[in-house]
């Protein structure tokens, strides 16, 4: 008779492998330029939290947001440290990033490293969906010449 | 016989006012430079993550975070919204706020507005504790002139 204890770690381990294939699918659709791929990773009433821009909620806010951000193709993002807690239907992931972000009309790259969570919500059929991602560099901001 | 649902909803509720009330004391310690008052809210093992900053991890670094902070009072924040999730043991609360911040040696003040979640964890003795706060600007980048 397995006891609750190890039903409850076991549950977390099947749950916390979930979330990291959740988000290796978001930054793999982030990568691509892929606007379908990035949306089905989100909850309809999720909160998505730029640097330097004010915060952008629900589905068609993100849509559009991400709609703009995919006209430019080229940046790259990897996460370099993931740590997992669920709890009910939240988990948190707190993470650590490098990118590499294509800006501006000459086409510059951008080197970035920084921070943040993303939060996720279990839905009705079980799925985990984005809930908020917010992020913020650890350098400082370096402005367009 | 009060259903469990019902029981659920009346705990939340409670957790909810005990966060609001936690969120508020942090936020009159922070104008007040209160470093003892403000590390009374924080986890031992709490991850701070300024904007333009690495990741502050655990008593010792919030510790040094906020007392090089506290040398230049003056600074004041408002949180112009919130909404409390309580899931198991971590709440999380999406917040918007406004702040004037004293920087640089000619005591300049810069406004400000931004957002960000703060992320609690209730703790052995039933109080909740700051796990993670991480936040940023609303607005483009101010350099130092």
């Amino acid at each position: 008779v397995r006891n609750s204890q190890d039903r409850l770690a076991a549950e977390t381990s099947i749950e916390t492998a979930e979330i990291a294939r959740t988000t290796a699918s978001l930054l793999d659709a982030i990568n691509a330029s892929d606007l379908a791929g990035v949306l089905a990773m989100w909850s309809d009433d999720g909160a998505l939290m730029p640097p330097q821009h004010p915060s952008v909620h629900g589905r068609t806010e993100i849509e559009r947001f991400f709609s703009r951000l995919f006209q430019q193709p080229g940046s790259h993002f990897s996460f370099t440290f993931s740590q997992i807690h669920v709890s009910g239907d939240v988990a948190f992931e707190r993470l650590e990033y490098a990118a590499s972000v294509r800006s501006g009309q000459e086409e510059s790259e951008v080197r970035d490293i920084g921070k943040g969570p993303h939060v996720y919500r279990r839905q009705p059929n079980e799925s985990w969906k984005l809930a908020m991602d917010i992020w913020n560099s650890d350098t400082p901001a370096t402005v367009a010449e």
